[in-house]
């Protein structure tokens, strides 16, 4: 049996979240001293997490931040303001301690690790370097990049199924590890290929899942979406079938991030997801093994339009909102100090009996 | 000169916030490895921050919270869902640390002060007392709670200037150590007060601006809209004096709270408002000197329909949208991750020039 085979065969095993887990949570945070139900989304975060992990008050001090990189052959297309070369540069950001990601990772006291999935270029590190601002690297690129999907498929079946497999080993080191994963990611051109899969995966016009990624012009938005509709023309990928999907519009990190995404969840430990090219993965992940979508937590609603798409097919509700559209983990990280709080208010705060509060007036 | 005086004055002479600061901050962010603006409202934070206090890159290691109670006499109306005892029971409760805003400001590792502008019953402390959770008592009650605002005006005028003066006390003291101040409140009853607050100052209609609070039911919600009506119709405040407004129809704390903001502001220390009761303080606030409003962080949006109607007067776009609806300040004790979220990101990612990462295409 594959690793993938496993991971599923388990997902479908431990099905929906645990109900009598987010009984016992919402028991203890209506015994608060507080209205029931006042902190809002925090009280529904901890009976989330309480759901997920089959643990009322699961604790998460250990957390890792997963973030996939690679290189997409439809850069070429022209679909990104920046040049491919950035993925690679970024990569040794990550790894310096320099990126956005690396000082939110920091705030919130979590692991960082970089996965080369397929970065272009030369700069092989060894598998397991760790960096000098304190991240890990996992160097396993699965090729320099994608090929270009309006030419023909990105990438094969088989590695597709390699870049899965890679995500499903690291969500294997770091589970045994963190007890929640956020993850994030990093490639030239990515968002060119989140929206060629959501759009095959949820039928949407690519026009209506295309957005302007890290900025480009009008006419840059318009090459996204005719190389999205090329790509798609060409490959004519088959909607049920969601490795096929990535296979053909790509993505060696939005593969590899659908097996962290399914390898967290076989765990049972939360999977917080960043925004659209995490979306685009987890939908990936739920199209393998739909109990998924109820295991995830949506870290923010990133401007990307086809993100609502995403969220609205797996049915989350996002926490932030917060105009964030830079990836790498970025949102994922931030919405970990949410996580914090709704466990502290959860675990540290007096019951009505314990402080002696009056309940309810009988009226 | 009275200490509202000053601040006012004070206040008029700093006049907007610092355009300089803000294109310096601006100009700090859009070096850093990440596209510009591509962090959304982390950076419009930093920026705002800087504008405010008038530094590129004000730091915020020392912050306190600031709590402010008291008690209301239109609590005997049936306005609230819990009895008027719980205001003096929950001051008890912050400073033995069992309150949500007890276990959130250890989490962000901010000083709280709580201050008890006129709440009632026995139990009165000595100024200065520190609870067994660390939290700071400022106990200078006006009066053990206002009176019934259906039946007249809340409070005198006098009891309204005394109560500012404390806030401006309070923040005098907050601001020689703080360099960002959240504020919050409690107070049963104190959702009515700040409805006919909004109402009174803004024109709404009583219905618009009046919720649920803490949870009434429908009979609840009605008894709270007809004793706004019946406050504003039997007090007459007028719009254009908002300390007879504080005064007619109510507030100790809110009263307490419009001066803290006031004092804050004056002092060129960002202010984080919670939800409807401290932005109706800072309704009698920015009444009283309209620079302020451009000078104030709003930390998220409360379920309260009068929140809106706050927001859009005094221009603020809230940070976060997470459905609290308790008060205590735990909203804007929670936005100050965000706050050490967009400082970190201003101090400490790498700039495309120091990582040797590829800017732009020239596409």
């Amino acid at each position: 049996m594959t690793r993938l085979a496993e991971a599923v065969a388990a997902i479908e095993g431990i099905g929906a979240p645990d109900a009598d887990a987010m009984a016992e949570a919402r028991r203890r945070l209506d015994a608060l001293t507080k209205p029931p139900g006042s902190l809002g989304r925090l009280e529904e975060l901890a009976i989330r997490l309480a759901g997920i992990t089959g643990r009322a008050t699961p604790s998460f001090d250990r957390r890792t931040i997963v973030v996939v990189a690679a290189d997409h052959g439809v850069a070429a297309r022209g679909v990104s303001a920046y040049p491919p070369a950035v993925t690679r540069q970024m990569v040794d950001n990550f790894l310096a301690g320099g990126a956005a990601v690396s000082v939110l990772s920091r705030l919130v006291r979590a692991d960082l690790v970089v996965v080369d999935a397929g970065v272009a270029g030369d700069g092989a590190r060894p598998y397991g370097a760790t960096g000098s601002g304190g991240a890990r690297l996992v160097a396993q690129p699965i090729r320099g990049g994608t090929k270009d999907m309006t030419l023909g498929p990105a990438m094969t079946r088989d590695e597709a199924e390699t870049a899965l497999d890679l995500g499903l080993r690291v969500a294997a080191e770091v589970t045994a590890v963190a007890g929640i994963v956020a993850v994030g990611e990093m490639g030239i051109g990515n968002t060119t290929a989140a929206s060629a899969i959501v759009a095959a995966i949820t039928g949407s016009a690519a026009a209506d899942v295309t957005g302007r990624g890290t900025g480009v012009d009008d006419e840059g938005w318009r090459r996204k979406v005719a190389a999205v509709e090329q790509a798609l023309s060409l490959n004519q990928p088959d909607p049920a079938d969601p490795i096929g999907v990535v296979a053909a519009v790509g993505g060696f990190e939005i593969a590899a991030l659908a097996g962290v995404i399914l390898g967290c969840v076989a765990a049972r430990v939360p999977v917080v997801l960043d925004g659209f090219i995490t979306g685009a993965a987890a939908l990936v992940a739920a199209g393998i093994a739909p109990p998924v979508a109820a295991r995830l937590i949506a870290a923010h609603r990133s401007p990307e339009p086809g993100h609502r798409v995403v969220l609205e097919r797996l049915g989350l509700d996002p926490l932030l909102d917060l105009g964030l559209r830079l990836g790498e983990g970025s949102g994922a990280t931030l919405a970990l100090t949410l996580v914090d709080a709704a466990c502290a208010i959860r675990d540290d705060m007096a019951t009505f009996e314990s402080a002696g509060v009056s309940g309810r007036a009988s009226t």
